[in-house]
């Protein structure tokens, strides 16, 4: 029990595991993010952990009586949508299929849905997000304006999303994943034959007849079944090219199903597809299935982006909204990819017969319209571990209808299929040698193990990395600021952005490198405070906070300067301290610490620009041996394609999930004691980091 | 090759192997039945035949302008329904889903779809089948006629289908099956269960706590599946009633899959249903799968029967106007007599999880939506014999959507799974003694064999016993003669009717009896033909060919006095003849005779009402000991409540029609010799029929 930290006359026993701070009732209901957590986004609500808790309660909102219909213009493309009046700017665009980046789930917490008035009325909350330029010249939130009228609205250079930089595009990428499979066993076989014409001597049923030519080829026919669909064409198929056929074969666990039969003249070259089903991006391969050569590949932003950046804000929003909404975004994301890469080789989509999910549990659980609120709720229990196969109709997937669907299976909720992906693909559980996995991300899972045990957990560090609850933080999108160095006695900044175009915010590795220069260079202190001279041209107090200036509005043609705040350093530091914690408490499990581990492998999108040396300079890295570290690129989607082309891989990948032991750090009071140990540059035990200078 | 019957100038390879007649290319193509076939609607198509013989190419009919709307109103129940101008007015009636009884599909040849214009004007063909009375009265064939405007419909009393005298019905009939399955193995089987509740120490995915529990009950679950339907529904199934939950495993051949959970306090009695899928009539039972009770029962008839009477009808139909057409007629007949079984006990359909079907092998096509044009041509394969378990839902067949539908496998294209019933229900497979089955009916498909071997042949009999191509033949209904004997001297009739309602006409069982007591009353002599004097009261000419009336207009308020003609006779001592000689000819195959015979079964719904001894007198059973016969009911819905509760049955069947070898008369030259010998009064060799005197 303690006392919550916005009514101090009140005893609670609901904690924030991350914060170390009290809330009572009232604050967990009010989910007002001011009042909810101190650290806005970035504090994951699965960290508010009490025995028994469950889901805040929704506020009972009184209807307002049905109002006259507006229309909404989308400039610049036009896009018009009729909606009552009342209705929210951001529900809006949904409506019209316009995913606009809404980091924070509608919350008004994160200001990244900006929009401009160019027409008509809105009745917008008041936001300290947007400055007085902005408001004059009719900038709002879309999460936080009522449309009260007919109106237009432009959609600023900001707010569109850019092309992502993801990871496991290009064809280095794709390259190095061809050769990694010897023998092809896809989900759908192919078989041709040529089957005995009837006779009044022969005279059984078509369907007898396949089945006895598939037995003369060594197939096991007594477990095989077959379904309605295919026993309705049957008849035509078999006699439209002469009794010569393509039989196509979906191999389940223990049984098989003859789900398509062609006649051979129709014959056409079948193609799997590898997706990468991410948080934040979607990558999909389209592969040849008779030699395994990546043909094409597309990638994107996940739609569901419109309902927040971090899983738990998905969540959040599929209780609301229901499960399907979410299965809607994601599946128009990874369709629209899929219809792209097709174009770019002029294939069509019935040509997909084999289909590889990697995601994480969340991800996968609204893909497939599986419930997955018990995900955010002690005890966090996901509804499906390891999937069946299913075929690509009875999801939505635009693929031939029975195409046959494996989905990467995830040992616990908050360690996905990407990361049996990642562990397949890096091969690291087949070795002697101890090696410690991260993919950082939003959640930053991590495994630690060798060929005799699996030992995974997720450390929450928050969307700090890819720019979640940053005030100028962003994804590694074009513009983005990713590497940064500060000139020693000025502070003058020298950066470089994604693509080189003008500056319009940081991303993660930029982030990274910022906060080990202000340290190394003593903008900051070992706490993360800024101690700088406050008449400095950089250093500013902003919302009463002080912040330091990266690139002022003039020179990049902005309203407003880039700035990094005291908030967005603590944020990060907290990122930082969770994950290394987390390294700790895995070691710790098996009696070792960081000089056990004979390799550190580094996947996932923003592992590609990070830099090894800073990173371990702030302490979100171990401080050991600088060859020890490997970046593995989009282990994700290269498990994925592994999958596709492989029944071993496969079952590996089963095994692999029933391996993994996971550790929940959210009950783990040893965490904690990590966990606030390590809020410190790079750390409070300085021992840890004796490569690290920072006097 | 040889001369068309109605070319003689023309040279042809095509031949019916039933009147041994030749027709060239153009009679074929024609289909009118007065070119086509001199036996009208009695000759199926099938007996056609010619190496390489495909279907007659359809006509290119010039379509007239499309013309203005008339509604047609049909009385007494006021059904509307608007055409187009130039409808078929019995294409009228199937829109209005008003089922006529159309035994000859359309052709009109039949004469049963006699209509009343009440009003307005329509343009009919001229037809021999309806007297001058009629005609005046505003009779029309509605086959022949076409609507020109408005009209208003009196459907008459005489072509109301009245309820039939389905076998298998009433309390007689469930009783006797009662207590047959010692061991009820449904096919879904349903298992309740307590789950443990998820702890932060046992955080297994719902999926797999469920299959935990199961695997502690002793359920095989490595071969097992789950359906993404309850992979949705799962994470409300299993917290609903506290962890307490009823699964639902559909068994399959080699695996089985779980086809629903639902929380314990959901729970329902599991319901089945046992179909026989009569071409004729259809009867259900519901079955309550925990004690095999019969809970309700109902029969109607099947309102494919608009498409006319016999399974070649319904193929050429379904090849006209889709399969999917007589797919609906089908599944609206079952899913209506579903629903009466089901309201008659306050039943749901969802309680309904299992299902079996018993039909001929085009019955079962037809309603699965599978493709069975190939069933009538040479070399008449199937496209399915033996079916994979199907669920309800996928073929639209009101149950609960994941009940398991058995289909009981059919050895060949016109010996299907109601003859498999039939053996598994009288089990004469397991005995070293020789029995003879036969289910008279349409086809009349017949089965020789022991423990050792089971031989089946169809002797396509031909509809005349269904009443079928016989002028006043109906089936048993409401009014139609089921016993008749002649008075020796004045040959005066004394009859009974089904019900004991003014006759309507005459049903199979009444006409074998007339044809004996004309036989034996010397009415007609051996070879079929009239031979008492032309000025006796009784006997006339109709249509310039002799008749006998069986009752005068004046006494039944009727139109027409009620007649048996020449052609009537000849087409039942045709169909008679088909069926000895195919007895014959199962016997020859294995060097026996009737003698070797220790029983003889005979079921269908015809069967009930047959006089043995008259059966024997005009050839069409054996002259064998009468105490050898045995009537065994509706064996065919039987099979079906069998393997409605127990896999051993369902097995059995499987087997059942694997050992069956099919023997094709269509190409058997001794089989036409053979039955060109039974076209005599018992036959040509009196000596095969001691007990029968003519002389």
């Amino acid at each position: 029990m303690g006392k919550c930290i916005n009514h101090p006359d009140r005893e609670t026993s609901y904690i924030c595991m991350k914060h170390n701070i009290y809330l009572c009732e009232e604050c967990l209901e009010c989910r007002d993010p001011d009042i909810y957590c101190k650290f806005r986004s970035s504090c994951p609500i699965y960290f508010i952990t009490k025995k028994g808790f469950d889901a805040p309660k929704k506020k009972t909102i009184e209807k307002e009586p049905v109002k006259e219909k507006c229309t909404v213009i989308f400039e610049p493309e036009e896009k018009k949508v009729a909606v009552t009046s009342g209705t929210n700017l951001l529900e809006a665009s949904q409506k019209a299929d316009i995913y606009i980046n809404a980091s924070c789930n509608g919350k008004g917490s994160c200001g990244k849905c900006k929009l401009i008035i160019k027409s008509g009325k809105v009745e917008s909350e008041n936001t300290s997000l947007l400055s007085d330029k902005e408001k004059k010249k009719g900038y709002v939130l879309a999460c936080q304006s009522k449309i009260l009228e007919d109106i237009i609205v432009k959609i600023p250079e900001e707010t569109i999303e850019k092309k992502l930089k993801a990871a496991g595009m290009g064809e280095a990428a794709t390259k190095k994943l061809s050769g990694l499979v010897e023998k092809i066993e896809p989900i759908v076989e192919k078989i041709s034959f040529q089957l005995d014409s009837p006779t009044m001597e022969d005279t059984v049923s078509d369907l007898d007849r396949l089945k006895r030519q598939l037995r003369k080829r060594g197939y096991d026919t007594s477990k095989m079944s077959t379904n309605i669909r295919v026993m309705r064409q049957l008849t035509e198929s078999v006699r439209n090219d002469h009794w010569k056929v393509v039989a196509s074969i979906l191999w389940k666990k223990c049984s098989s199903e003859i789900v398509d039969v062609s006649p051979a003249n129709d014959h056409i070259n079948s193609l799997g597809m590898a997706i990468d089903l991410g948080t934040t991006s979607i990558v999909v391969y389209i592969v040849d299935m008779e030699d395994g050569a990546i043909l094409s590949a597309a990638s994107g932003h996940n739609s569901q982006a419109a309902c927040g950046d971090d899983v738990i804000n998905r969540i959040v929003c599929s209780e609301k909204d229901g499960v399907k909404k979410l299965k809607k975004m994601a599946l128009s994301t990874i369709n629209n990819l899929t219809k792209r890469a097709l174009n770019s080789i002029n294939a069509d989509h019935k040509q997909i017969e084999n289909i590889v999910i990697s995601g994480n549990t969340t991800m996968t659980h609204l893909l497939l319209g599986i419930e997955a609120k018990y995900i955010r709720r002690e005890p966090y229990i996901p509804t499906v571990s390891e999937f069946p196969i299913i075929k690509a109709g009875e999801i939505g997937l635009k693929a031939a209808y029975y195409a046959g669907v494996f989905v990467m299976p995830g040992p616990a909720s908050y360690v996905g299929g990407d990361i049996v992906s990642g562990i397949l693909y890096t091969r690291f559980n087949q070795f002697e040698d101890l090696t410690l996995f991260i993919d950082i991300g939003t959640n930053g899972e991590i495994v630690l193990g060798n060929d005799e045990f699996l030992m995974t957990a997720a450390c929450s560090a928050g969307p700090a990395f890819e720019g979640g609850g940053i005030r100028w933080g962003m994804r590694a999108e074009d513009g983005a600021i990713e590497k940064i160095t500060l000139d020693p006695n000025t502070f003058e900044p020298d950066y470089s952005t994604v693509e080189n175009k003008p500056a319009r915010g940081i991303c993660g590795s930029g982030m990274i490198d910022l906060l080990s220069e202000m340290l190394l260079k003593k903008v900051i202190g070992q706490d993360g405070k800024f101690q700088i001279d406050t008449d400095h041209p950089r250093f500013i107090l902003f919302n009463e906070e002080p912040a330091f200036i990266i690139e002022t509005a003039d020179n990049i043609d902005s309203e407003e300067d880039i700035i990094f705040t005291q908030s967005d350093i603590k944020s990060l530091i907290l990122s930082k301290a969770a994950i290394y914690a987390g390294f700790t408490i895995l070691l710790e499990q098996v009696g070792m610490d960081f000089s056990a581990i004979s390799q550190m492998i580094i996947t996932g999108g923003f592992g590609q620009y990070l830099n090894i040396e800073k990173a371990i300079t702030i302490g979100l890295l171990p401080d050991i041996e600088r060859e020890k570290f490997k970046y593995m690129g989009n282990s994700s989607i290269a498990g994925a394609y592994m999958a596709l082309l492989s029944n071993t891989y496969r079952q590996q990948a089963i095994a692999i999930s029933n391996t993994m032991t996971y550790l929940d750090f959210s009950s783990n009071y040893t965490f904690m004691e990590e966990f606030t140990r390590a809020q410190f540059l790079p750390h409070t035990d300085a021992n840890l980091f004796p490569s690290v200078q920072t006097d």
